[in-house]
Protein backbone atom coordinates (compact mmCIF):
# COMPACT_ATOMS: atom_id res chain seq x y z
CA UNK A 1 0.00 0.00 0.00
CA UNK A 2 0.49 3.41 -0.23
CA UNK A 3 2.08 4.05 3.13
CA UNK A 4 4.58 1.41 2.56
CA UNK A 5 5.85 2.37 -0.57
CA UNK A 6 5.99 5.82 0.89
CA UNK A 7 8.16 4.16 4.32
CA UNK A 8 10.54 1.75 1.39
CA UNK A 9 11.35 4.96 -0.34
CA UNK A 10 12.00 6.82 2.57
CA UNK A 11 14.31 3.99 4.03
CA UNK A 12 15.53 3.71 0.54
CA UNK A 13 17.46 7.27 0.90
CA UNK A 14 18.49 6.60 4.90
CA UNK A 15 21.35 4.29 4.07
CA UNK A 16 21.59 4.95 -0.02
CA UNK A 17 25.17 3.90 -0.84
CA UNK A 18 26.53 2.95 2.76
CA UNK A 19 28.95 0.16 2.95
CA UNK A 20 27.29 -2.00 5.84
CA UNK A 21 28.16 -5.76 7.21
CA UNK A 22 26.25 -7.98 9.44
CA UNK A 23 26.94 -11.39 10.87
CA UNK A 24 24.31 -13.94 11.08
CA UNK A 25 23.88 -17.89 12.25
CA UNK A 26 25.81 -19.23 14.52
CA UNK A 27 29.12 -21.19 14.37
CA UNK A 28 30.57 -24.78 14.25
CA UNK A 29 33.81 -25.20 16.34
CA UNK A 30 35.32 -28.30 15.88
CA UNK A 31 35.83 -31.22 18.49
CA UNK A 32 36.97 -33.80 15.62
CA UNK A 33 36.02 -34.33 11.78
CA UNK A 34 32.63 -35.40 13.10
CA UNK A 35 31.75 -33.61 16.08
CA UNK A 36 31.51 -29.75 16.62
CA UNK A 37 30.21 -27.45 19.71
CA UNK A 38 27.47 -24.95 18.26
CA UNK A 39 24.11 -23.27 19.18
CA UNK A 40 20.36 -22.66 18.30
CA UNK A 41 21.11 -19.48 16.00
CA UNK A 42 19.09 -19.89 12.85
CA UNK A 43 20.31 -17.02 11.46
CA UNK A 44 16.95 -15.55 10.71
CA UNK A 45 17.30 -12.36 12.72
CA UNK A 46 20.83 -11.34 10.60
CA UNK A 47 19.67 -12.17 7.38
CA UNK A 48 16.33 -10.03 7.96
CA UNK A 49 18.75 -7.29 9.21
CA UNK A 50 20.97 -7.86 5.72
CA UNK A 51 17.42 -7.88 3.65
CA UNK A 52 16.49 -4.52 5.55
CA UNK A 53 19.46 -3.21 5.42
CA UNK A 54 19.34 -3.58 1.22
CA UNK A 55 15.73 -2.76 1.41
CA UNK A 56 17.11 0.50 3.15
CA UNK A 57 19.98 1.17 -0.19
CA UNK A 58 23.18 0.17 2.03
CA UNK A 59 25.79 -2.20 0.05
CA UNK A 60 25.48 -5.25 2.32
CA UNK A 61 27.91 -7.95 3.24
CA UNK A 62 26.64 -10.66 4.84
CA UNK A 63 29.03 -12.97 6.90
CA UNK A 64 26.99 -16.05 7.45
CA UNK A 65 28.03 -19.27 9.76
CA UNK A 66 26.46 -22.66 8.75
CA UNK A 67 22.28 -21.77 8.03
CA UNK A 68 19.52 -23.20 5.74
CA UNK A 69 18.61 -19.69 4.84
CA UNK A 70 18.91 -18.62 0.91
CA UNK A 71 20.68 -15.44 1.01
CA UNK A 72 18.27 -12.32 0.19
CA UNK A 73 18.37 -10.26 -2.81
CA UNK A 74 21.04 -7.44 -2.91
CA UNK A 75 23.25 -8.58 -0.66
CA UNK A 76 26.53 -10.32 -1.19
CA UNK A 77 27.26 -13.32 1.35
CA UNK A 78 30.38 -14.83 2.39
CA UNK A 79 29.94 -18.26 4.11
CA UNK A 80 32.15 -19.07 7.20
CA UNK A 81 32.24 -22.00 9.96
CA UNK A 82 34.39 -21.51 12.94
CA UNK A 83 34.53 -18.16 15.22
CA UNK A 84 38.00 -17.61 13.49
CA UNK A 85 37.21 -17.40 9.90
CA UNK A 86 33.94 -15.40 10.98
CA UNK A 87 36.84 -12.85 12.64
CA UNK A 88 38.89 -13.16 9.65
CA UNK A 89 36.11 -11.97 7.70
CA UNK A 90 35.02 -9.52 9.85
CA UNK A 91 38.54 -8.31 9.44
CA UNK A 92 38.89 -8.22 6.36
CA UNK A 93 35.84 -5.52 6.44
CA UNK A 94 37.73 -3.13 8.39
CA UNK A 95 38.71 0.26 6.25
CA UNK A 96 35.53 -0.94 3.58
CA UNK A 97 32.35 -0.64 6.07
CA UNK A 98 30.76 2.22 7.97
CA UNK A 99 28.35 0.34 10.11
CA UNK A 100 29.20 -3.31 11.03
CA UNK A 101 25.92 -5.56 13.03
CA UNK A 102 27.17 -8.01 14.81
CA UNK A 103 23.98 -10.70 14.91
CA UNK A 104 25.77 -13.53 14.78
CA UNK A 105 25.87 -16.29 18.02
CA UNK A 106 29.53 -16.53 17.88
CA UNK A 107 30.75 -19.45 19.47
CA UNK A 108 32.83 -18.03 22.77
CA UNK A 109 34.96 -21.07 23.16
CA UNK A 110 36.41 -23.82 20.95
CA UNK A 111 38.14 -26.71 21.76
CA UNK A 112 41.55 -26.38 22.84
CA UNK A 113 42.86 -28.93 20.09
CA UNK A 114 40.57 -30.40 17.13
CA UNK A 115 41.88 -33.88 16.68
CA UNK A 116 42.57 -35.71 13.68
CA UNK A 117 40.86 -38.38 13.56
CA UNK A 118 37.12 -39.16 14.91
CA UNK A 119 37.46 -39.68 19.07
CA UNK A 120 37.06 -43.20 20.32
CA UNK A 121 34.90 -43.60 22.82
CA UNK A 122 36.97 -45.99 25.16
CA UNK A 123 36.21 -44.05 28.73
CA UNK A 124 32.88 -44.11 29.99
CA UNK A 125 33.74 -40.04 30.83
CA UNK A 126 35.51 -37.93 28.17
CA UNK A 127 36.39 -34.06 28.98
CA UNK A 128 36.78 -31.34 26.39
CA UNK A 129 39.27 -28.44 27.06
CA UNK A 130 38.00 -24.88 25.27
CA UNK A 131 39.71 -22.02 24.77
CA UNK A 132 38.49 -18.36 24.44
CA UNK A 133 37.73 -17.50 20.61
CA UNK A 134 38.65 -14.16 19.81
CA UNK A 135 36.00 -11.49 20.50
CA UNK A 136 34.66 -10.19 17.19
CA UNK A 137 32.56 -7.51 17.91
CA UNK A 138 35.05 -5.79 20.30
CA UNK A 139 37.73 -6.46 17.65
CA UNK A 140 35.53 -4.19 15.28
CA UNK A 141 34.81 -2.13 17.91
CA UNK A 142 38.36 -0.83 18.85
CA UNK A 143 39.66 -1.13 15.46
CA UNK A 144 41.51 1.94 14.43
CA UNK A 145 39.41 2.32 11.35
CA UNK A 146 36.25 1.55 13.28
CA UNK A 147 33.07 1.53 11.81
CA UNK A 148 29.46 2.80 13.92
CA UNK A 149 28.93 -0.49 15.84
CA UNK A 150 25.64 -2.66 16.92
CA UNK A 151 25.90 -5.47 19.07
CA UNK A 152 23.50 -8.03 20.08
CA UNK A 153 23.16 -9.57 23.80
CA UNK A 154 20.72 -13.03 23.88
CA UNK A 155 20.81 -14.16 27.25
CA UNK A 156 18.49 -15.67 29.38
CA UNK A 157 18.39 -14.00 32.56
CA UNK A 158 19.59 -10.18 33.60
CA UNK A 159 19.11 -9.46 30.68
CA UNK A 160 19.45 -5.02 30.54
CA UNK A 161 21.90 -4.96 33.07
CA UNK A 162 24.12 -7.45 31.06
CA UNK A 163 23.50 -5.30 28.12
CA UNK A 164 24.41 -2.39 28.79
CA UNK A 165 27.59 -3.99 30.89
CA UNK A 166 28.84 -5.25 27.08
CA UNK A 167 27.56 -2.09 25.55
CA UNK A 168 29.96 -0.35 27.71
CA UNK A 169 32.70 -2.81 28.05
CA UNK A 170 32.96 -3.28 24.67
CA UNK A 171 32.40 0.23 23.13
CA UNK A 172 29.68 -0.39 20.97
CA UNK A 173 27.55 2.06 19.77
CA UNK A 174 24.37 0.14 20.27
CA UNK A 175 22.89 -3.04 21.68
CA UNK A 176 19.95 -5.01 20.99
CA UNK A 177 19.17 -6.96 24.09
CA UNK A 178 17.22 -10.46 23.49
CA UNK A 179 15.85 -12.32 25.84
CA UNK A 180 16.22 -16.18 24.62
CA UNK A 181 14.75 -17.64 27.60
CA UNK A 182 11.29 -16.82 25.85
CA UNK A 183 10.75 -19.43 23.24
CA UNK A 184 7.87 -17.55 21.30
CA UNK A 185 10.95 -14.91 20.28
CA UNK A 186 14.73 -15.50 19.80
CA UNK A 187 16.90 -18.20 17.51
CA UNK A 188 14.31 -20.37 15.79
CA UNK A 189 11.00 -18.27 16.45
CA UNK A 190 10.15 -16.04 13.67
CA UNK A 191 8.73 -13.51 16.14
CA UNK A 192 10.89 -10.93 17.96
CA UNK A 193 10.94 -8.84 20.56
CA UNK A 194 13.64 -6.11 21.48
CA UNK A 195 15.36 -3.55 23.86
CA UNK A 196 17.99 -0.84 21.85
CA UNK A 197 20.25 0.30 24.42
CA UNK A 198 22.60 3.16 23.56
CA UNK A 199 25.11 5.29 25.49
CA UNK A 200 22.02 7.73 26.76
CA UNK A 201 18.74 5.67 26.45
CA UNK A 202 16.73 2.74 25.52
CA UNK A 203 14.09 2.03 23.32
CA UNK A 204 11.66 -1.13 23.53
CA UNK A 205 10.28 -2.69 20.11
CA UNK A 206 7.41 -5.07 20.85
CA UNK A 207 6.96 -8.12 19.72
CA UNK A 208 6.16 -8.43 15.88
CA UNK A 209 7.71 -10.77 13.01
CA UNK A 210 11.44 -10.87 12.61
CA UNK A 211 11.49 -9.02 9.20
CA UNK A 212 9.41 -5.80 10.26
CA UNK A 213 11.16 -5.97 13.39
CA UNK A 214 14.38 -5.53 11.35
CA UNK A 215 12.89 -2.68 9.21
CA UNK A 216 12.24 -0.95 12.59
CA UNK A 217 16.13 -1.88 13.57
CA UNK A 218 17.63 -0.76 10.91
CA UNK A 219 15.79 2.59 10.64
CA UNK A 220 16.58 3.28 14.29
CA UNK A 221 20.48 2.52 13.39
CA UNK A 222 20.64 4.67 10.24
CA UNK A 223 19.28 7.35 12.04
CA UNK A 224 22.40 7.02 15.01
CA UNK A 225 24.56 6.30 12.54
CA UNK A 226 23.61 9.91 10.65
CA UNK A 227 23.44 12.01 14.16
CA UNK A 228 27.11 10.52 14.71
CA UNK A 229 28.26 11.37 11.14
CA UNK A 230 26.75 15.14 11.25
CA UNK B 1 11.22 -48.05 -17.26
CA UNK B 2 10.44 -51.72 -16.71
CA UNK B 3 12.90 -53.35 -15.31
CA UNK B 4 12.84 -50.11 -12.43
CA UNK B 5 9.39 -50.93 -12.50
CA UNK B 6 9.62 -54.78 -11.64
CA UNK B 7 12.31 -54.24 -9.24
CA UNK B 8 9.97 -52.11 -7.46
CA UNK B 9 7.33 -54.64 -7.84
CA UNK B 10 9.65 -57.15 -6.24
CA UNK B 11 10.93 -54.97 -3.47
CA UNK B 12 7.12 -54.58 -2.67
CA UNK B 13 6.59 -57.78 -1.65
CA UNK B 14 10.29 -58.74 0.20
CA UNK B 15 9.34 -56.27 3.24
CA UNK B 16 5.69 -56.36 3.08
CA UNK B 17 3.79 -55.75 6.27
CA UNK B 18 7.15 -55.86 8.13
CA UNK B 19 7.52 -53.84 10.77
CA UNK B 20 10.79 -51.67 10.60
CA UNK B 21 12.00 -48.85 12.55
CA UNK B 22 15.30 -46.22 11.75
CA UNK B 23 17.13 -43.83 13.40
CA UNK B 24 18.71 -41.19 11.45
CA UNK B 25 20.19 -37.28 11.32
CA UNK B 26 22.32 -36.51 14.20
CA UNK B 27 21.23 -35.73 17.83
CA UNK B 28 21.95 -32.65 19.93
CA UNK B 29 23.13 -33.02 23.61
CA UNK B 30 22.86 -29.42 25.53
CA UNK B 31 25.66 -27.71 26.94
CA UNK B 32 23.46 -24.96 28.37
CA UNK B 33 19.80 -23.19 26.98
CA UNK B 34 21.82 -21.72 24.42
CA UNK B 35 24.78 -24.31 23.21
CA UNK B 36 24.94 -27.70 22.11
CA UNK B 37 27.46 -30.60 20.63
CA UNK B 38 26.24 -32.09 17.85
CA UNK B 39 27.45 -33.73 14.98
CA UNK B 40 28.06 -33.51 10.76
CA UNK B 41 25.29 -35.63 9.94
CA UNK B 42 22.78 -34.65 7.55
CA UNK B 43 20.14 -37.37 7.97
CA UNK B 44 19.95 -37.79 4.15
CA UNK B 45 21.21 -41.24 4.55
CA UNK B 46 18.86 -42.86 6.99
CA UNK B 47 15.78 -40.65 5.46
CA UNK B 48 16.78 -42.58 1.93
CA UNK B 49 16.34 -45.83 3.81
CA UNK B 50 13.06 -44.91 5.27
CA UNK B 51 11.86 -43.98 1.87
CA UNK B 52 13.54 -47.33 -0.11
CA UNK B 53 12.18 -49.49 2.92
CA UNK B 54 8.41 -47.76 2.45
CA UNK B 55 8.81 -47.96 -1.13
CA UNK B 56 9.43 -52.42 -0.16
CA UNK B 57 6.53 -52.51 1.31
CA UNK B 58 7.39 -51.59 5.45
CA UNK B 59 5.80 -50.26 7.69
CA UNK B 60 8.20 -47.49 8.60
CA UNK B 61 8.75 -45.77 11.71
CA UNK B 62 11.31 -42.84 11.36
CA UNK B 63 12.99 -41.53 14.57
CA UNK B 64 14.89 -38.54 13.60
CA UNK B 65 17.23 -35.93 15.31
CA UNK B 66 17.47 -32.88 14.06
CA UNK B 67 17.47 -32.17 10.17
CA UNK B 68 16.18 -30.16 7.43
CA UNK B 69 14.56 -33.06 5.49
CA UNK B 70 10.55 -33.64 5.04
CA UNK B 71 9.45 -36.96 6.19
CA UNK B 72 9.14 -38.97 3.60
CA UNK B 73 5.36 -40.68 2.35
CA UNK B 74 3.95 -43.32 4.52
CA UNK B 75 6.69 -42.98 6.95
CA UNK B 76 5.51 -42.43 10.34
CA UNK B 77 8.25 -40.07 11.91
CA UNK B 78 9.34 -39.22 15.89
CA UNK B 79 11.20 -36.08 16.58
CA UNK B 80 13.96 -36.14 19.07
CA UNK B 81 16.96 -34.20 19.76
CA UNK B 82 19.22 -35.99 22.16
CA UNK B 83 20.76 -39.11 22.55
CA UNK B 84 18.61 -39.99 25.92
CA UNK B 85 15.44 -39.38 24.16
CA UNK B 86 16.07 -41.08 20.93
CA UNK B 87 16.92 -44.38 23.41
CA UNK B 88 13.40 -44.30 24.90
CA UNK B 89 11.97 -43.53 21.15
CA UNK B 90 13.87 -46.95 20.12
CA UNK B 91 13.25 -48.69 23.63
CA UNK B 92 9.75 -48.06 22.76
CA UNK B 93 9.81 -50.05 19.67
CA UNK B 94 11.03 -52.97 21.39
CA UNK B 95 8.47 -55.78 20.73
CA UNK B 96 6.90 -54.19 17.66
CA UNK B 97 9.76 -53.48 15.21
CA UNK B 98 11.45 -56.53 13.64
CA UNK B 99 13.79 -55.06 11.71
CA UNK B 100 15.97 -52.11 13.40
CA UNK B 101 18.43 -49.95 11.32
CA UNK B 102 20.42 -47.87 13.32
CA UNK B 103 21.21 -45.13 10.96
CA UNK B 104 21.61 -42.14 13.31
CA UNK B 105 24.89 -40.55 14.10
CA UNK B 106 24.06 -40.50 17.72
CA UNK B 107 26.35 -38.10 20.32
CA UNK B 108 28.77 -40.91 22.28
CA UNK B 109 28.93 -37.94 25.04
CA UNK B 110 26.89 -35.60 26.69
CA UNK B 111 27.82 -32.91 28.97
CA UNK B 112 27.47 -34.14 32.79
CA UNK B 113 25.57 -31.44 33.32
CA UNK B 114 23.33 -28.80 31.47
CA UNK B 115 23.27 -25.62 32.77
CA UNK B 116 20.46 -24.12 33.64
CA UNK B 117 21.24 -20.63 32.24
CA UNK B 118 23.88 -19.89 30.03
CA UNK B 119 27.50 -19.62 30.76
CA UNK B 120 28.82 -16.95 31.27
CA UNK B 121 32.44 -16.46 29.16
CA UNK B 122 34.44 -15.51 32.34
CA UNK B 123 37.30 -17.38 31.84
CA UNK B 124 40.26 -17.68 29.83
CA UNK B 125 39.71 -21.17 29.53
CA UNK B 126 36.82 -23.87 30.02
CA UNK B 127 36.21 -27.50 30.34
CA UNK B 128 33.47 -29.42 29.46
CA UNK B 129 32.86 -32.82 31.56
CA UNK B 130 30.68 -35.21 29.72
CA UNK B 131 29.59 -38.87 30.38
CA UNK B 132 28.66 -41.30 28.07
CA UNK B 133 25.12 -41.72 26.65
CA UNK B 134 23.36 -44.95 26.45
CA UNK B 135 24.28 -46.85 23.45
CA UNK B 136 21.33 -47.67 21.63
CA UNK B 137 22.14 -50.04 18.89
CA UNK B 138 23.16 -52.11 21.93
CA UNK B 139 20.48 -51.83 23.84
CA UNK B 140 18.71 -52.90 20.69
CA UNK B 141 20.50 -55.37 20.15
CA UNK B 142 20.63 -57.32 23.38
CA UNK B 143 17.03 -56.74 24.16
CA UNK B 144 14.69 -59.61 25.45
CA UNK B 145 12.23 -58.86 21.98
CA UNK B 146 15.17 -58.18 19.55
CA UNK B 147 14.55 -57.47 16.46
CA UNK B 148 16.96 -58.32 13.15
CA UNK B 149 19.66 -55.10 13.92
CA UNK B 150 21.77 -53.21 11.73
CA UNK B 151 24.48 -50.69 12.37
CA UNK B 152 26.50 -47.85 10.70
CA UNK B 153 30.05 -47.53 11.36
CA UNK B 154 30.64 -44.22 10.67
CA UNK B 155 34.72 -44.20 10.43
CA UNK B 156 37.41 -41.69 9.26
CA UNK B 157 40.50 -44.19 9.76
CA UNK B 158 40.81 -48.35 9.80
CA UNK B 159 37.38 -48.67 8.40
CA UNK B 160 36.97 -52.36 7.64
CA UNK B 161 38.54 -53.61 10.78
CA UNK B 162 36.79 -51.38 13.34
CA UNK B 163 33.45 -52.34 11.60
CA UNK B 164 33.69 -55.71 11.92
CA UNK B 165 34.97 -55.17 15.20
CA UNK B 166 32.11 -53.56 16.32
CA UNK B 167 29.28 -56.00 14.12
CA UNK B 168 31.00 -58.34 16.55
CA UNK B 169 30.76 -56.56 19.69
CA UNK B 170 27.38 -55.35 19.70
CA UNK B 171 25.73 -58.65 18.51
CA UNK B 172 24.55 -57.19 15.14
CA UNK B 173 23.04 -58.98 12.16
CA UNK B 174 24.63 -56.44 9.76
CA UNK B 175 26.75 -53.56 9.72
CA UNK B 176 27.21 -50.93 7.19
CA UNK B 177 30.80 -49.58 6.85
CA UNK B 178 31.19 -45.76 5.66
CA UNK B 179 34.32 -44.06 5.19
CA UNK B 180 33.50 -40.31 6.48
CA UNK B 181 36.94 -38.98 5.61
CA UNK B 182 35.87 -39.08 1.84
CA UNK B 183 33.83 -35.97 1.60
CA UNK B 184 32.49 -37.05 -1.45
CA UNK B 185 30.60 -40.01 0.18
CA UNK B 186 29.31 -39.63 3.81
CA UNK B 187 27.74 -36.70 5.55
CA UNK B 188 26.18 -33.87 3.53
CA UNK B 189 26.90 -35.79 0.81
CA UNK B 190 23.89 -36.66 -1.79
CA UNK B 191 26.44 -39.59 -2.80
CA UNK B 192 27.45 -42.79 -0.89
CA UNK B 193 29.93 -46.08 -1.17
CA UNK B 194 29.15 -48.65 1.59
CA UNK B 195 30.57 -52.05 2.53
CA UNK B 196 27.94 -54.27 4.72
CA UNK B 197 29.06 -57.26 6.64
CA UNK B 198 28.05 -59.92 8.07
CA UNK B 199 29.55 -62.54 10.46
CA UNK B 200 29.88 -64.26 7.46
CA UNK B 201 30.73 -62.60 4.39
CA UNK B 202 30.73 -58.52 3.20
CA UNK B 203 29.82 -56.77 0.10
CA UNK B 204 30.68 -53.45 -1.33
CA UNK B 205 28.20 -51.20 -2.83
CA UNK B 206 29.76 -48.65 -4.83
CA UNK B 207 29.54 -44.96 -5.08
CA UNK B 208 25.97 -44.09 -6.20
CA UNK B 209 23.08 -41.56 -5.31
CA UNK B 210 21.92 -42.06 -1.65
CA UNK B 211 18.70 -43.31 -2.90
CA UNK B 212 19.92 -45.84 -5.21
CA UNK B 213 22.09 -47.12 -2.88
CA UNK B 214 19.26 -47.23 0.03
CA UNK B 215 17.57 -49.29 -2.07
CA UNK B 216 20.22 -51.75 -2.81
CA UNK B 217 20.61 -51.97 0.84
CA UNK B 218 16.96 -52.56 1.89
CA UNK B 219 17.40 -55.59 -0.25
CA UNK B 220 20.40 -56.62 1.06
CA UNK B 221 18.82 -56.35 5.04
CA UNK B 222 15.43 -57.87 3.67
CA UNK B 223 17.37 -60.93 1.98
CA UNK B 224 19.09 -61.46 5.01
CA UNK B 225 15.99 -60.67 7.25
CA UNK B 226 14.37 -63.63 5.58
CA UNK B 227 16.86 -65.84 5.75
CA UNK B 228 16.95 -65.69 9.26
CA UNK B 229 13.16 -66.31 9.32
CA UNK B 230 12.72 -69.03 7.61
Amino acid sequence: DLARHCAGLFNSRLLDRVQLTITAGPTREAIDPVRYISNHSSGKMGYALASAAADAGAQVTLISGPTNLPCPDRVKRIDVISAADMHGAAMAMMGECQIFIACAAVADYRPNNCADQKIKKDNDSMRIDLVRNPDIVSAVASHSLRPFTIGFAAETQDLLRYARGKLERKKLDMIVANDVANTSIGFNANDNAVTVLTANGEQNIAQMGKNQLAAQLIQLIAQQFLNVQS
